[in-house]
């Protein structure tokens, strides 16, 4: 993608603009390097070198390579929280998690880095790990508050703990989306459809 | 652990022993090395000078960093078949997967090494991604033959699809671990309970 501003500097926008357009740059390059290398794997010099920048360069945007992992993480994860919180309230859980997923099928590379720095931060002396951390509470506690409309709503049995299910709901997903990273062959739409089913019973989904 | 039979040279198994406590040394410190650096981000130099050896003695073990990781993985997931079979004829595949998980908690660094090696070898070019494949197809092959047999037993709906279950419990056993290792405080024998009992329905498991 060319940037226009970025090639006119006499204009006000144009060195944010510029910094803006060479920091996207950056994390798409550190995006590559950590999904392949991990974070611990991958350095700034390889990530600079990648995009024929010096060190210097890259270090002036992001002063260390945690600075940089957190931007890597936010961009793979802008994960259309709203969009989540819109359908779940106009479909139910399940439907919201079948759109997050049909939304994201299209990004293996992404999803890998994500599950490969998620198992990697596990480790409690990780940069990323408290990131991770909260990551996994914030999403669970908004799944949970989806489960207990849901339940109100009559789509999900009310014997059923929210905290749990939504627990359970992540825990699918992480699980079934690293199977087909493993072997893309499989239907991973489909496969979800049908755990969903399994997990939160015959009412959950809208009828198709 | 100190080897006898490797301090009496003399002795005919000497070499042997001496040979296999040293590549048991070797795939202890690969473990901890690629758990720590990720398969890509280690090297057979940093293992062998944390076990003081030369890079010479490490490659006559093993030739390749692929081979060593093989080796560490292979140990990594001595992962009781057998018990499982045990378990699982006796009592059904939900008490099966829980007394597999009950085995597994007193052991996080080999389970993130799976976690991180699983993520890292979903890439088609990863010299695990096969290994990978395999194991997951074997699992999951093992636990439908299971699934199967609880649903003739009447422990498990018969109106579920045995594979699609199997892929199911395999995704969340995976998913959890993940949370829980990602927040050791979790006890994971009880929301794993909890997620079969939801996933399975109320027979599955026997009365405690």
């Amino acid at each position: 993608m060319s940037d226009e501003t970025a090639s006119r500097p006499g204009t006000r926008r144009g060195p944010y603009a510029k910094s803006a357009h060479r920091r996207a740059e950056i994390v798409a390059s550190a995006t590559s390097v950590f999904s392949t290398r991990g974070y611990r794997g991958g350095s700034l010099r390889e990530i600079a070198k990648q995009l024929d920048l010096s060190l210097t360069t890259v270090v002036h945007h992001f002063p260390s390579k945690s600075a940089l992992l957190v931007a890597v993480l936010e961009s793979a994860d802008s994960a259309h929280t709203d969009s989540f919180q819109v359908d779940s309230q106009k479909e139910g859980v399940a439907y919201a998690v079948l759109q997050y997923v049909r939304r994201n099928v299209d990004r293996p590379e992404m999803l890998r880095l994500l599950a490969l720095m998620a198992a990697e931060s596990s480790a409690s002396d990780h940069p990323a790990h408290e990131w991770f951390r909260h990551r996994y509470e914030l999403t669970i506690g908004m799944l949970a508050i989806a489960v207990r409309r849901d339940q109100e709503e009559g789509r999900i049995s009310n014997a059923r703990d929210s905290r749990g299910i939504a627990e359970s709901l992540v825990a699918l997903w992480d699980g079934l989306q690293l199977q087909w990273l493993i072997d893309p062959h499989r239907d991973i739409v489909a496969t979800m459809t049908a755990a969903l089913k399994d997990l939160l019973g015959p009412h959950a989904l809208p009828d198709a």
